[in-house]
């Protein structure tokens, strides 16, 4: 059995000491509620709706910062995936998800698909999504509109995931009355077409006018919501559920059909599919 | 403006020839409702639940049956896609669509991933699913399962379909009290995530003990229900919504991104991202 809990929390936009004393927090608010994996929200380090490029930077840090190692000690045996912003190596900054299990950084994702002005701060990841082992769990990391690319949960289930965490900024967008935000939709149609768990952490609070959705969700492999998944009243909260991973091992869904072995990308007929082949 | 009927009728399994009269009354029905495009189910000559591949075989109608003449005249000026139960040239029968317009055949589409038992009676299709060009208007064509593989609509939106048609017959699967059948949250996810429209037509009526989920749905291109959706209560319906399909040109969702171009094929890392640059 695996508990996740997803920190609904309100990072505050201009102050990253603030930030990533917030997330250590929430790590620990999520180890007392005997979770084995926490997940925070996208850029939990920085918030999200800068000023300027020189906020963003003023925010950033590189992936050896010791704030990482320290919310990797307050996890103890505890997985974490928190986004925050990073400043590359090569001085450029990324909107980035860290992996974290045993005191230390596993690994460290940058987003591959960039939302509206993120393109004007950012610069896309160049290394596919990775599939991280933590105590025994296939973990797929994703960050927020990379989700809107069925590719994306298809290519971390493909290779092995049994559970896709994705730390978000979903903005509010307009949606008919009583439909869930549409991007949980997006999220229930990838857990069951792939037969993969799905642990999604929005953000709370409002910055700059911006309001958030609070669409935090957790959900099963067939699809369905085990936690979450409404747009939140409050400000800030802990969704919590207990999954058992193992079942997203099994693809079968008949006596005859596997959804991963079914597939028949000769088929397919992308125009790209050249493109496709050299990832 | 663009009419769409989808006729969520019974077929009846051992009645061929009963069945294709009552797919030409459904199609008069269409008409007489304005309809620019009829849908009819899948299998919709045959039904679905045969005792043996002698009865499948008994239904079977080659693509250039009279039969599919006679609905494309009873059509008129209106465009139909129908499932219907193939014999194939190469003596093996095909769960198949056709499009008819202009008083003949535009295309004939062979379901590509088969389900359950139907891999017992049934040979899968060879070829893409196509995007055929009826009244100016771009339509591709899959069939019920062929929908659960995220890569057939956004194939058939990437070769320019504005419309995704899909006759089917959904089985009755259990779901959570208050949600929709999974399989039209995995629809209306697949024309938001392509910004294409969708008009899946399911069927009524009880088969040898099998119910079907009345699911018939039409959902435009932002992925929100535009007819039906819900699990019809009656045997048989017809529903009938108006698009704008030009909608489904616009791939834009904010100054800086577009659904198709801010794909990144190389970063998905298939594994069999090689057999993909094979079709």
């Amino acid at each position: 059995m695996t508990r996740v809990a997803c920190a609904e929390f309100a990072p505050v936009v201009g102050d990253p000491v603030g930030n990533r004393r917030r997330v250590a927090d929430w790590i620990t608010r999520a180890r007392e509620q005997g979770a084995d994996l926490a997940v925070l929200p996208e850029l939990a380090t920085s918030g999200y709706v800068f000023a300027d490029t020189a906020e963003a930077r003023a925010a950033a840090m590189a992936a050896d910062d010791v704030t990482l190692a320290e919310w990797a000690r307050v996890a103890g045996e505890m997985s974490v995936v928190a986004g925050f912003c990073e400043l590359g190596d090569d001085g450029a900054l990324y909107n980035s998800a860290v992996v974290l299990h045993g005191g230390r950084v596993q690994a460290v994702y940058r987003k591959t698909h960039l939302w509206d002005r993120e393109r004007l701060v950012f610069r896309p990841g160049a290394e596919p999504a990775p599939v991280v082992e933590v105590a025994g769990r296939r973990v797929g990391v994703l960050i927020c509109y990379d989700l809107e690319f069925p590719e994306m949960p298809r290519s971390l289930a493909l290779r092995g995931a049994e559970l896709l965490v994705a730390p978000v900024n979903w903005p509010v967008v307009p949606r008919p009355e009583g439909e869930r935000p549409p991007e949980v939709v997006q999220a229930m149609a990838a857990a069951r077409t792939n037969r993969v768990f799905m642990a999604v952490c929005d953000r709370g609070g409002t910055e700059r006018g911006q309001e958030w959705t609070r669409g935090t969700v957790v959900i099963d492999e067939a699809g369905w919501i085990v936690a979450g998944g409404d747009a939140a009243t409050g400000e800030e909260r802990l969704v919590v559920a207990d999954l058992t991973l193992s079942r997203a091992r099994n693809k079968a869904i008949s006596a005859h059909n596997d959804v991963l072995s079914d597939r028949r990308p000769e088929l397919y007929g992308y125009p790209d599919a050249r493109g496709m082949s050299a990832g």
